[in-house]
């Protein structure tokens, strides 16, 4: 498997493209994009858990109950949702990308993000989309990804080139993250696409499983956003004998899957609002894998432990508490914490109890862009990984102020 | 009932001290506090549920078993926590200040707060044991509140005076807040005396009672301190009969200790790390007292509803989304949500959408010192308050080197 250039138009079969329509007022920021799939592909998706949902889920679960798709399309700048029209509008978004792709309403993804509880005015929409599709390119995933960007200062995208049965497989993706970052047995705005040719069925059993140790392990800032979701097509271009069960294809389509979700991951969490540093909290030894996830999400949740990793300041003692709180059962006395960096490991309490350590050294490691906080319980053989990111100045800015 | 001054001192047989000893390297700021009672007290206290607990409240347990204290000891600068000689030295702090007082080593209540996982000297608080008891006087509740200031900015002090079968009471109390703020079936470290007679039974039953309403609904920034504790002392001075069950007394008593816990609620909410306003969350209408509770505790602690309070920002929809995460089954189709202030109130959704209001006027509501934020769930008829903070650069700044 390699890393590849082409974010959803590397596997064959996709165009994407991205243009400013009017929905946001600042014209040099695209608000509106749009991925299409040469023929009808399997679908797969999962949504966020918020009781509050925007109505594009609402559409786009019922479009893709059938497990096919064809193209998706999505806006940034309004989140369409707790408007009294919203689903109204959602549909009329589709409506109007189908006809002017000619294929079928109810093969469509509709998304937004932005702002909750502000009317969205369908007419910018409207007026661009024959630009939106003419514009259609297999280059144009980059343009796409800017188009459903909110506060991200990084566009977010990623593709990988595997084999299935000697055939020259890809998946790519695209991600919208930055805030209201919280994934509760869903995940944020990504958008994937495969050639792959593999069954609705496994589609979804894939995407369910890997989104567990992936988006549902990352965290901004503690709120599940109410637009949330996840969406792959798989269009079968590659000519792969289907997948239709577990084996040898599925596990290789896995670990594709995977490679993709954990780059897009990284990517969200390392640009959450207002951040300067990746952090990701690695537990090893833990008793069970629910013990490994809650102690990992709840040390990348800890406001103070965020703010001490923006400082560059080795207060591991936030991180103790943090565990301490998460309502996962450890014997606190047989924890070991390190931070790690490119500038080396240093290992600042054993055992629950404090070492002797070189503040120096571990401010040279804390400043550094990408951090690890090692957590190891001692206790048993599961592990898990989360992601997140220092709580800064710039999250506060952001976030004070979002709408005007 | 009336509000009155004195604080810890303003019940009968009560004194209290706050000196600098040493722990702090700013000599201006007292890191010590001592209060006492002339006769034993019945005692009760809550700790906190954070696995990891700081040394002091293993000690403090262990010596309140038999539902009897004499005398608070409390430092800040340190946690004594995640240090592997903290029950030594909180066992050697009573010792010391028993010894000084000539009462009983086990009538000792020992807190600590400050850093996590530094060893506490002893010295220092040997050095100033003797000054710290010497000038113990029925005006030293200030300086006790003020021996346990960490990041404070203000003062917590509060005191009532109240009448029990014909006998004037009292009760007071002292509260550290500010930072790792997050009570979990348990609170952060508040003194209260008063000069009732109850049995520590019903002393306990009052407390445990009380802060489900009180302490346990008050967030500054989700981190659940490991040294949490409420400790009330009542020496029986005020000459009333015994409080030993329920009834007209007991009632009595429970609102004069909820006016003070709640008091000490905003004091701590309002001064929350770096905070700039008050936050309160009014849920009405709920199917349930949990819904209820559950609904206000996820407004109050959202990152982002607090970020948008710094900013006088009227965004309702990150109150919708906090709403719809909290994990509560409501009905979002029938939730109303205001903001209020000294200013006025402003409706800003109904039915869960948004409806037209005047920014000018939400902005002008925004920009005072303390913020309800009302939500009526039109579902029942239970309700509940949190109360919170803004989320503000100074939180970040204060933690971002909270050690150095």
């Amino acid at each position: 498997m390699k890393i590849i250039s082409g974010g959803v138009c590397a596997a064959k079969g996709y165009k994407a493209n991205g243009i400013h329509c009017g929905i946001r007022h600042n014209r040099t920021k695209r608000d509106i994009a749009l991925i299409y799939s040469e023929v009808p592909a399997t679908a797969a998706a999962v949504y966020t858990t918020n009781l509050v949902k925007g109505a594009p889920l609402t559409v786009t679960k019922k479009h893709i109950e059938n497990g096919i798709a064809q193209a998706v399309i999505c806006n940034s700048g309004n989140a369409n949702t707790c408007n009294a029209n919203g689903v109204e509008i959602a549909e009329k978004m589709s409506e109007l990308i189908a006809k002017e792709l000619s294929i079928k309403a109810d093969d469509i993804v509709v998304a937004s993000t932005g702002v909750i509880g502000q009317p969205l005015n369908i007419e910018p929409i409207a007026k661009g989309i024959p630009e939106l599709a003419k514009g259609l390119s297999i280059d144009g995933s980059l343009l796409a990804a800017e188009g459903i960007m909110t506060t991200d200062v990084a566009v977010k995208e990623v593709a990988v080139e595997f084999t299935i049965g000697g055939k020259t497989c890809h998946i790519g993706g695209i991600a919208k993250g930055s805030g209201m970052i919280h994934p509760n047995m869903a995940t944020m705005l990504v958008f994937i696409t495969s050639d792959v040719k593999i069954s609705a069925e496994m589609l979804q059993k894939a995407l369910s499983s890997d989104i567990q140790n992936t988006f549902n392990m990352i965290s901004v800032d503690g709120d599940t956003s109410t637009n949330d979701m996840v969406v792959v097509l798989a269009n079968g271009m590659a000519g792969n004998t289907e997948i239709t069960c577990e084996g040898e294809d599925f596990t290789e389509f896995m670990k594709a899957l995977n490679t993709v979700n954990v780059t897009l991951c990284r990517s969200i969490a390392g640009d959450g609002e207002g951040a300067t540093k990746l952090l990701e909290c690695a537990v090893e030894n833990a008793k069970d894998l629910q013990t490994a996830k809650t102690v990992a999400k709840s040390v990348i949740c800890s406001s103070l432990t965020k703010a001490a990793m923006f400082g560059a300041d080795a207060n591991w003692g936030r991180v103790l508490c943090a565990i301490g709180y998460s309502g996962a059962q450890v014997d606190v006395n047989k924890i070991d914490v390190a931070f790690k960096s490119n500038k080396g490991t240093i290992e600042v309490c054993k055992n629950g109890a404090g070492v002797d350590f070189s503040e120096e050294k571990a401010k040279e490691i804390l400043l550094e862009k990408e951090i690890v906080i090692a957590v190891n319980l001692n206790d048993g053989e599961y592990s898990s990984k989360a992601w997140g990111c220092d709580l800064t100045y710039d999250y506060v800015k952001i976030n004070g102020d979002y709408r005007t």
